[in-house]
């Protein structure tokens, strides 16, 4: 399967945790978008995480352009942003290449490339190359907001706790109020509820998942397509690239397959301004495949982080022989609350290149 | 968004509902594969429905092969399989065209192509297009099961009536068991709860949705890739695909989300004969976006069919007003039943597909 | 390597010279474009070749659009369009499953699907399967001339007979009026000379190829874009799709390689209106990838037709031993001047995706 | 149109010649592979040209692997090469903003980047994009050798003074020969002959271009496909990549729109050891878009360097008037023979992912 995200706007990724850096590669943003280097190392800060709740891993995190970027504004051309690695130790991991971790890409990428990749600190799929995600994503975001289109998320649920759900129709500021917390959530009551999961699954050496939802607002009608071509397949395939996510839905996803369809059509309305809109949203703002104009909704189920400090059964590769294992290193305890930022950035990727597209 | 699905199979979807034909060209599959012709018939037959639960609509659904089949083999060039429409009744559609219905996508595809679609009994967006899905999905069936590659799905949700589910280690028997059945379901008793649910809501004048679910045994390891070029994102997109879906999760999926890491991790064991397996199979077959040699485990969540025979609010678009629709014509109360040959089919697609890739 | 041509126009053909039918389906047709059945009719007629210049073979190519068209109009779906094959004899191909024709893909068909193409007639690489291409090329060049944009072509060349050349600037008449000829050429004396020297080569039992120049006005400058991206790269793949074709070029091309920057560079200068245009055209309307606004000039080299009648020598694969061959069934001396036609299809099926693609 | 190049084996190529950094991400080289650092190097300088038939820019052209090896060796995950920008002078470029060369990507650039592109050097169009294409491409020779694929390339033609031809089947040892040359000719003598044109081009402040001529040998039978999947469209989209090429020809290319049928087709016959070959070799290895198991011989032509120190006429952008436009800054006479390896390394990248897709 390609490994290239989009059409008009594509993005490769690279990189390996413990290598060199890691990066991306984005090929198709419009010309002459200035880049707001002190917001987009603010979006990049949000998935660094930080405080109990993370890994104590620390990285600068510094983006650095080396191309498609002039005088602080886009060029048109392939943008490259790379962000050296720093803090990687390695030796942590030496044990991991005859030990499989459940869970992890450990036993798969030794299938797939038969025990030549890089796997230190899980290697190129580690959850560190969200950041160079997470970089360009954050460009295609201050490119949307200049088009009206605004992007928001929140951790919707961490092991059974729910936050509220968000309003009909979020503003620019309740997205902006949400990634401004160190914890983002609608409400900090729910918020400290879902920290106190994570803290006491960290305490007994385990770990939680969760649930990000994400809106994009100012989405024109018409985008899209029927079939294989439509907003869910584009928005899932990418999602679903985000390290830990096994699954997505929109709107009302899952729980549309328990609703009457009298209870999960959405009416057809107009607006005060005439405008046709729909009085619930119960689509995610997607029709056969194409968007209607109403707010996206998707939502992102992270598994928990699968390194744990328990003791775990595996099997020794070289010897063929089942075996115990514990994993040591720096570990989250859950990801979901960081991986908010990364739903968000992956979200602008799809939508930029949709909006790219055109009808 | 590209229409097409795949890569070293890739299959171009078209036609309308009410138009001359619906089919599809599957371009890449293998030389030299006997289609059994019958198979094929019995596995059409299957999306067909019939009886109380589904739409009256009798189409033949016969397919014709106009290219890239010789002598009842395939010979590696491109495959176009079509399929006639006969028993189309457009008048019950012509109003349609200004008062789009709820829950469809007449809206979005107005918006698209300037009311310029053929929205005929839902045009290019109707279930039936999922009929030359089923033609070259079933061919994809076919060489799978030659490769010892078994796929098959069941209605696991309706209304909140649930199936069993699948063993870890589903056999053929069982597959085929499932496929052969009117309503199907592994547990008959669940299956007449579910029945129940569809016959009320039809009653009603209402419809509801569900959960198919699907697995696919013998696929090796080693497949697929990391981040944008993943299992789940290549199967999710083509399930998207379908008509009504509205969330795809993998094995623990959402559920993984309210678990403890261990709890969801997959323990590393060793069968009978010394090959690698997993204890249990949360991961649905897929660590890191690559196959592991366990089963794949997919769930996709179907919306209620929008069609309900009940009045609903909608908006005139000639006139700018909103305005009360009934929906007339013929309509099925649920759809997800329907579905679950059609999951295969395009499981089937994708899996072929990836096995063709290689590692 | 994929076989879909484009990216917002994508074009999928299929067919076998001797099985059901030859067809196309090309998914991304602006929606709400009429198509003028006679226009195209006459389109179609033009590659059908006829007199001793071509093969005897008759087929009425009546094109059917099995989806995508309604009321005379794209509807925005994807558009198929099927010939069916009519006057094939199959037995005149018996033999040459065994004894693969020097020049033909017999022999590669053969290696790349060990025998199980059907390739009575050439199957899927006969000259037939530029009928499809002319059937969606031909709706691509309405839809390109509604927009202002003219293609035309001529024989350039055959067998070392050479037309005159076309002028800068060439009107949309003058490619009417070329189109309109029995043998598109400019210059009908230097047409005589080629006439003559297919029908010596025919009488000799032997072919000749020729050379295609085919012109786009009215393109819009900014399209394409660097490296892998750019037109020449784009119209380059589309043209080698085209059975024969061993050569392509843009403007100066070959010649290019024989000039002096000073003779190659073509000034900047301005026109009447204050556009700026090039005083020559020796770049063939592209710059570093990109449409610079000038009319695009390419020229695509046909070898002579493989199949004649003279006796050659090939390998019984059978038998594993070298063994003569004598072709007879129906061939044309030369392929050049039907193909003119089937440039300009594909053509403008390019161009038509560039400028949907945009800037 | 996609910048990306290939299928299996994908690369992206970014950077502006005088931004931070030229490079690419190749993505999907197999695992496992060594890279011979020192013949990259080598490699690489066989495009630094140097001497008076050069630019005098000077750059260590050191390659840094950002990701993608490990130990000296490939991982499987994708490549990123980086070559930083040295020796940069930008001045020299500062007028060009707004009188564009003629013959350059200058005037193209702005329209289709509203002039944001960054420009200096030829920005993102400069042949500097080269170094990282031979990076890559380098490695992927060192593949394909490995796998008893050889590749090699000449400069056929300078100014009209041409080189000899390769034999039928050249060995690896002539195309070491040739790559071991400073002027990368078969004939030394055909060679002084061309480097006299150059400089006495040099030496009248004018440019020569020429044509280069690379043959592939080892390639197994029946890789590419028919239509637009075919070899020749795959390697000519990716030839044209390469700046200044304005044509690409196979076999007997356009001159085999001269030839009779009876002259062009290529016998079948036995080698000693009862292969499949043909006795000559017109078809270039490629008979209906896939290979035959001939060598592969493709030719592409090279425009003379637009660069000039004569006075050249163009158009003064922000006043909209003609203007003089005398080039300072460093240029190449001809670019040709700098350009033998880069044609060698994007056949090389073209040629593995034809043999990754397999047959």
């Amino acid at each position: 399967m390609s490994s290239i995200l989009g059409e008009k706007l594509r993005v490769s990724v690279f990189g390996e945790s413990h290598g060199a850096a890691v990066g991306a590669v984005a090929d198709g943003f419009p010309a002459g978008e200035a880049i707001d280097e002190n917001e987009l190392k603010a979006f990049m800060r949000r998935r660094q995480g930080g405080g109990p709740l993370s890994t104590p891993r620390k990285e600068a995190d510094e983006v650095e352009f080396l191309s498609g970027v002039f005088d602080g504004k886009t060029t048109g051309t392939p943008l490259c942003a790379v962000i050296r690695n720093a803090d990687a130790r390695s030796r942590d991991y030496e044990k991991l290449r005859d030990l499989p971790r459940p869970g992890h890409a450990d036993y798969t990428a030794f299938l797939k490339w038969d025990g030549q990749a890089d796997m230190r600190g899980g290697g190129h799929f580690s959850a560190r190359l969200t950041a160079p995600l997470c970089a360009v994503g954050g460009v295609a975001k201050q490119i949307l907001e200049r088009k009206g289109v605004f992007l928001g998320a929140h951790l919707m649920e961490v092991a059974g706790e729910t936050d509220d759900a968000f309003p009909l129709y979020p503003t620019a500021a309740l997205f902006r109020e949400v990634a401004g917390k160190d914890f983002p959530v609608l409400s900090d009551e729910a918020g400290a509820r879902m920290r106190r999961e994570i803290e006491s699954a960290a305490a007994e050496k385990d770990s939680v998942g969760g649930v990000v939802e994400c809106c994009v607002t100012g989405v024109m009608g018409g985008l899209g397509g029927p079939l294989f071509g439509g907003v869910e397949g584009a928005l899932a395939r990418a999602l679903f690239g985000i390290p830990a996510v096994k699954g997505v839905e929109f709107g009302a996803g899952f729980s549309a397959a328990r609703l009457r369809g009298s209870e999960n059509n959405d009416a057809f309305c107009l607006d005060g301004q005439g405008n046709i809109r729909t009085e619930t949203n119960r689509a995610g703002g997607i029709l056969g495949g194409i968007t209607n104009g109403m707010p996206l909704v998707v939502r992102a189920a992270f598994k928990p982080t699968p390194s744990i400090a328990r003791e775990q059964r595996t099997v020794r590769l070289s010897a063929g022989e089942e075996a115990p294992l514990t994993i040591t290193g720096r570990h989250d305890p859950c990801v979901a609350h960081r991986a908010v930022p990364v739903v968000e950035a992956v979200a602008a990727l799809v939508i930029l290149d949709l909006i790219l597209e055109g009808k």
